[in-house]
């Protein structure tokens, strides 16, 4: 077993400060951002943040990095492989909750489920450990994978033993862990297919960009039905980044993809590449899905504004357009 | 934003005749077949094409490439990264209609979608073009990826706002980019997996090809359900030509794939290729679905006309096969 | 069609051998193992076996190597490429039963289905026989992918012509057939998820390891129903062995994968590799699938034989847990 070894410097007010980022019209969460690498090796972090879980509204919860600051989907939590997360997870619902994440390391008593001991209950805390890796190679050989990817957390107890009722409330949200050298996008937005809602939304957001911005979407499904997450005008490699890695990269290039609850997938695109501005929808392509609401708009505008495609025609009488969730802008 | 410089030499007698090519014993379909690449860069083409959308038998709906002659799924259209498309899509139905496309470019008025306003009122026709490019690099090292894949085009306004219903009715058909180089098939085969159709068949068409033949299919699903497409005997690289890029190609080997509404994928296989002649099947592994009749035959022969494999043992009492859709030649 | 150059050298003993294999704590299942990779290239083998198609308890039905002796999941089969096996279906059952096979190569008549004559009627048996062989190049520079991946067989004629009553009672088992030079496991488990069971049993069952060991799980679905494969604590890359191929290898590195009916993915990790020792849970992610009992442990011990994560914790209360299956040892 291999630990990455980390300095200890740890970065208390990281989380605070990032929570400032500046977000765009209508796609606004706080998020906690890695730090960019610079010309010489980005040293391995710590950092401590506490997040919150919390009731909001319609008998909804969700995680936060402040009290009373709880958004669906949660955080979008960043780190390099070889960074350490330490999150004090304060439990101010009436029910046990728990912190489970996909992708990277922690050992069993950091797990966030019943069998393990590792959840919290109703006013109390407990902190939970995250390590990363970065790829390597074992002594026989073999390959071993470096921890970045599009991944994610969520309760694993609320409900059912499995977090069935967390999950619905909203306790979820998006991790990602990037390689040193990873190009950095400009925008992030996290999309959730929920059951049958997008990030616990009856319609799916708006999602704002200029062209030729470099925009990422975090994909992430959960809860019981199957779906196929498409976005118009704009393409992906189906492989562990959403980009070609080289030039003979086999990987199928899509724009549609399906996903089963707990699967994720992540990707950059450059906003109306080949393709110019314009309201290019977004949505679960399983017919009921998309005609019941599961679908949105990324508004890619021009310099001077203009994103052509009037909004007015577009679904619902979008008058009580649900304020937009799970966007981060890292402007 | 980048546009191919494309030659505006324009084959405006394409289309008319591609549709000339021979067919298989049991499937048969007129399809638009790109030009073949000689020893020097094939120039990039502009093709101005007509399709009619309209009213076939029994209240269903397909795209043809002359009036009168719609099918379902709707004509092959092939294209060569860099290619352009000119698109009259003219409506003959008494429904608004209209042609959305995946994987290649084009602007926000091409959309196809009612909130861009490009869709047809009935007896009305509208241009829509669609360009592709080949890859290349950003100048931030980035890898642009080309155009070249399994796409498919279909209905985005017929019955809902996304298309249910001219999806259901049959309005769709598979669109393939070709990278100058790929290796050209002997037979092209399309299936759609349509809700609990085949092409929109009660029982999945039979499709035949000779022994060493180089066959392709275009699998694509639309609709409500996910399917497992299941091809006996022969095998594919899950990437995006279906063919192994090279020795250290790491794609998984498969005969059985998942997917989920507007997704596509294609392959090619050598007919009988490791296995001999015979009456291989394909089917949705969903067991429901197969025992219901999403199921056909590639009915692969031997110089002699073999294909072993009784056909009248097989599902449904057979006297009403119906007439197969989905294959091309390029003989 | 080519047919690999093989040896006549035949084990006949083989499977019997094999079959005494040591078995975890809670996994247990016989298996054919393949012989192991030398300095010089490896001999293609041609093996004999019988497999038996069985009832067992409760109208379940499974295949064996030995009468009395099957089990759910059938037998662990393994090849190398260029390996034939030639297998005896004894069917003890009073209905027709066949042997279907993914991924390996055979004739029409050895398809195991009802339009090709190729089942077995109650109380007779026939000879199916498989082939594999290694990558290669077409005369047209094209690549031939080799047979290598996790596969797997299962009855094709039971209640219905696509034998979905054989699949229902347990007509399944996994085939490994392995390249000269992969990796060989420590322990394989098999994990089948068929409708709302895991290898048909109500409650997944638990599999042990020891820290530090080479742990292969064949992950095979089958049924009606998607599930999401997760499993805590580890993670695999989405290609062909499950390993990372080279540095450059673009393949997802994933903890989670949908799967439909008759897919089949493999991977191999190393148990509690940078998270320790620890009750690792593994389950199907759809919500509801979990909550009914899709859900088992991986149990990886240190040297000491701990492994932390209480087991009485764990989900139903387990006085009758079921026998587990699907697991084999390379001990």
């Amino acid at each position: 077993m291999r630990r990455p070894g980390v300095s200890r410097r740890i970065f208390t007010t990281g989380a605070a400060a990032a929570a400032l980022a500046p977000a765009g019209l209508a796609a606004t969460a706080v998020g906690v951002t890695a730090g960019r690498a610079s010309g010489e090796p980005r040293p391995a972090e710590v950092k401590t943040i506490t997040l919150y879980a919390e009731e909001v509204a319609d008998g909804q919860a969700g995680y936060g990095l402040e009290p009373g600051q709880a958004t669906i989907p949660g955080p979008l939590l960043e780190m390099y492989e070889g960074d350490t997360y330490e999150i004090e997870l304060v439990n101010t619902m009436d029910v046990d909750v728990s912190l489970h994440v996909h992708g990277v390391d922690y050992t069993i008593d950091n797990d966030g489920t019943a069998h393990t001991n590792s959840t919290v209950p109703p006013g109390e805390s407990r902190v939970y450990t995250w390590t990363t890796h970065a790829p390597g190679v074992r002594e026989d050989g073999t390959f071993i994978p470096g921890s970045a990817g599009y991944w994610h957390y969520h309760d694993h107890i609320v409900g059912t033993e499995h977090g069935t009722g967390g999950l619905q409330r909203g306790l979820y949200g998006p991790l990602v862990v990037r390689r040193e050298g990873d190009v950095l996008p400009d925008r992030t937005f996290t999309v959730v297919f929920n059951d049958m809602t997008t990030n616990n939304l009856q319609t799916g957001p708006d999602f704002e960009a200029v062209l030729g911005e470099r925009v990422e979407f975090v994909s992430i499904t959960h809860g019981e039905f199957y779906h196929t997450f498409h976005l118009h005008g704009h393409r992906w490699a189906d492989n562990r980044t959403g980009l070609l890695e080289s030039e003979s990269d086999p990987s199928r290039i899509i724009d549609t993809k399906i996903c089963g609850p707990a699967e994720s997938f992540g990707f950059q695109v450059i906003a109306g590449e080949h393709v110019g501005p314009g309201h290019w929808m977004y949505h679960c392509h399983v017919q009921s899905h998309s005609d019941m609401g599961m679908a949105g708009m990324l508004i890619v505008s021009d310099a001077e504004g203009n994103a052509p495609g009037d909004p007015g025609h577009h679904a619902e009488p979008s008058g009580n357009q649900p304020e937009a969730q799970g966007g981060s802008s890292h402007h």
